[in-house]
């Protein structure tokens, strides 16, 4: 039984406790929104998550960090170096996306190291083989986009990205489009270039009753991929992309009645003033399952810095109820990023996770906003270090500075906590709770 | 006369038609915003502004960069280099806010290196004067006020913070707040340690019709300083916050009917969700002139990557009708930023003020959104590094990855644009415009 039957039927499993826990919210209220599919935890029953996580409806915002292989680039002891700085930085999950090297073994070696749920895109492998065999990208047979969905669940992934919602008729539709950027997913494209060369329905589409067979099986969580999200500013919120997000809502409902978890996801590059719409249309047309974005991208041209731009429409697609970030790093746009980037990427969306986790209320998360200001006023350095998202950077530059007086050598003696507290409060530390 | 006034004669200035051009607005209307107050031109009489700037309502949202020494850093040389650095990532303005070395020197210096506006905060020099003769901080006279104010004017500064709003009032209310951190504006700390300490009323405050005279003759922007502003989430949107701006009212009709530009300064630490109701309070009670905003921080985690947190906050602060953004570094909170991260605090405000262009729907904004659509379909490198934000830096990322088929090193053979070119598309070169 997957983790979404368990919940329909009032049992409590070891993640969902303790993911109750980390949330601090009532575990039988995380199981009612596990039982109602809002909330998935994903976990492959051959992966022993040490660190389970829930994402959805209510909870704090999650982040996903990318990692894996590309052309030319194949160390696993890297991609073992980018796994564990990424979980360092506070990535909830990652995802394996090898297109070089020996896949299955990389995916299986890289599960086992993870204590945290594992991602991946089937799709890619079937591409990767027809490439290796000196062969167009798209040619491979039906039967291959099951077998590597077989595969993938066997090598321990907890979820995975399946390009469902391309079909005949959204490509149809897409033909005559004014889109500057026709495809921008790489798995997306694979299947629409498969799908048009063999003039064949999307399998994905035609067999999603032997995936939902797989899923149900291993307890992998299926997330929904947009193989047309936007991949332009230009581009946002078009009728292709909403064509395809409307296909969604019938295979939301057949998963559910299967007992499998899904999500949902989601663009990609989106003007600020069209993300409140994006989320909402999600939330709605995919009854309320989570939803999991890749940016948002309100600007195409912060490239070097696109983890800066993904953090702005990544916070605020939090606070319009986004439950899953994918991380954005300062390579994306550019080539593969190395293991620094990996790590920027991921505070960047810890940093975007937080802000919509504060504007949402979050108990949680405005306590520890308090426990901050707390630690600033007293001049606690050690306290807030340990309450930054980012400790070891801001411990590292405070130290370089060698400033030894109370304060920092911004403001030096012209300080205004150390000049108000001279004038305006009694000198005692602040105990304010 | 003041840019207002010979706007408000029907007149033209060489900085009013050269800032109608960059923003690719009618002459005419820009001088009747300018007329009305809601945009402001800042211009001392006495420095030479090659890039004169326009801010305020309906135009793009400009950058500014605060550089300056403090206690044992008083490098000019350093200055110099962060004048230049911040200027050619992109800096709108820059404002020399240094309380180390010969203050008066260096601003001359600064402002004549400078080609666009130059900002200060004279009360510092009172403070720094102090502390220089071993007196307390706020040791120095009523006079000394007005002193620095025309000190500055005299040095050629463009606009000036003044925390004219910390009013007795205002400091009264704040005695039993419940605020874990009373006042961090280091401004405003020292007028409110000087007012309590000689139980007197503000001297901004009490002698403004002085002040306007002094800004009349060199034409001095007025930044109506806020001394109260939150310096913590938690501590966001108080009374005190809003007493202060509510004082701003009178000030700004006061400044008007003198022929005095002004801009209001605001928050601080805002959570996301409060943003946009900061933003239209202080254009409704400030009538509509332009906003200048610190940030603002949804978070106050993001200690070593506040220029991340701040592009969040301001680029929604920019899409609802933020004019003006101050910087935010990495350094901000740990200590004072040196030149690389002066460097990054502008790329990030620069990004957040595209976002919010974008978001407005300035046609400016949205031609270059499409080029570099254009530019990344064409896997045109040069077009993209051109129009990207910072290009410098993408393009050396871009150049150390040495891959030299099409595409990039992140997705390499499997690259969606190349697919769905060889499957969907014609190959000839996309020329939409």
């Amino acid at each position: 039984m997957t983790q979404l039957d368990i919940a329909k039927n009032g049992v409590l499993t070891n993640e969902l406790i303790r993911c109750a826990e980390i949330e601090e919210i009532e575990v039988d209220k995380l199981r009612r929104l596990v039982a109602e599919g809002v909330v998935v935890i994903p976990k492959n029953k051959l992966h022993n998550v040490k660190k389970p996580v829930a994402i959805g409806s209510g909870l704090s915002v999650k982040v996903n960090a990318n990692i894996g292989t590309s052309v030319g680039y194949s160390s696993i002891q890297e991609e073992i170096e980018k796994l564990k700085v990424a979980l360092d930085a506070g990535a909830d999950t990652v995802m394996v996306l090898s297109t070089w090297g020996n896949l299955s073994e990389m995916r299986r070696v890289l599960v086992k190291e993870s204590y945290v749920p594992v991602g991946s895109v089937p799709i890619y492998d079937s591409a990767v083989k027809a490439f290796n065999e000196k062969k167009n990208v798209v040619d491979f047979s039906e039967s291959d986009f099951i077998d590597m969905v077989l595969q993938h669940a066997e090598d321990g992934v907890d979820f995975m990205t399946i390009h469902v919602g391309i079909t005949k008729g959204v490509l149809e539709k897409s033909k005559n489009s004014k889109r500057i950027m026709k495809i921008v997913s790489r798995g997306g494209a694979i299947i629409a270039g498969w799908m048009i060369k063999n003039n064949k329905e999307n399998p994905f589409y035609k067999n999603f009753d032997e995936i939902l067979k797989i899923a149900k099986e291993y307890d992998i969580t299926l997330s929904l991929g947009d193989g047309m999200r936007p991949g332009a500013l230009v581009d946002a919120t078009d009728v292709q992309q909403l064509e395809e997000l409307f296909y969604m809502q019938e295979l939301v409902e057949k998963a559910y009645a299967e007992g499998v978890q899904v999500m949902l996801e989601g663009p990609g590059h989106v003007p600020l003033n069209e993300i409140e719409m994006n989320v909402k249309l999600m939330k709605k047309i995919g009854l309320g399952r989570p939803i999991f974005l890749l940016g948002p991208l309100p600007t195409d041209r912060g490239m070097g810095h696109d983890h800066i731009v993904s953090a702005i429409g990544g916070a605020l697609a939090g606070y319009y109820g986004c439950d899953f970030l994918c991380y954005v790093t300062p390579a994306e746009h550019i080539g593969l990023p190395d293991v620094s980037e990996v790590r920027e990427g991921v505070i960047a969306s810890k940093i975007a996770a937080t802000v919509a986790d504060v504007a949402r209320g979050l108990p949680k998360a405005l306590r520890l906003e308090k426990q901050m200001a707390i630690a600033r006023r007293n001049f606690d350095w050690t306290e807030m270090f340990k309450l930054a998202i980012d400790g070891e950077k801001s411990k590292k530059k405070y130290e370089a500075m060698n400033y030894t007086d109370e304060g920092c050598s911004m403001c030096g003696p012209f300080c205004a906590i150390k000049v108000t507290r001279d004038y305006m409060e009694d000198k005692t530390q602040c105990t304010t709770k």
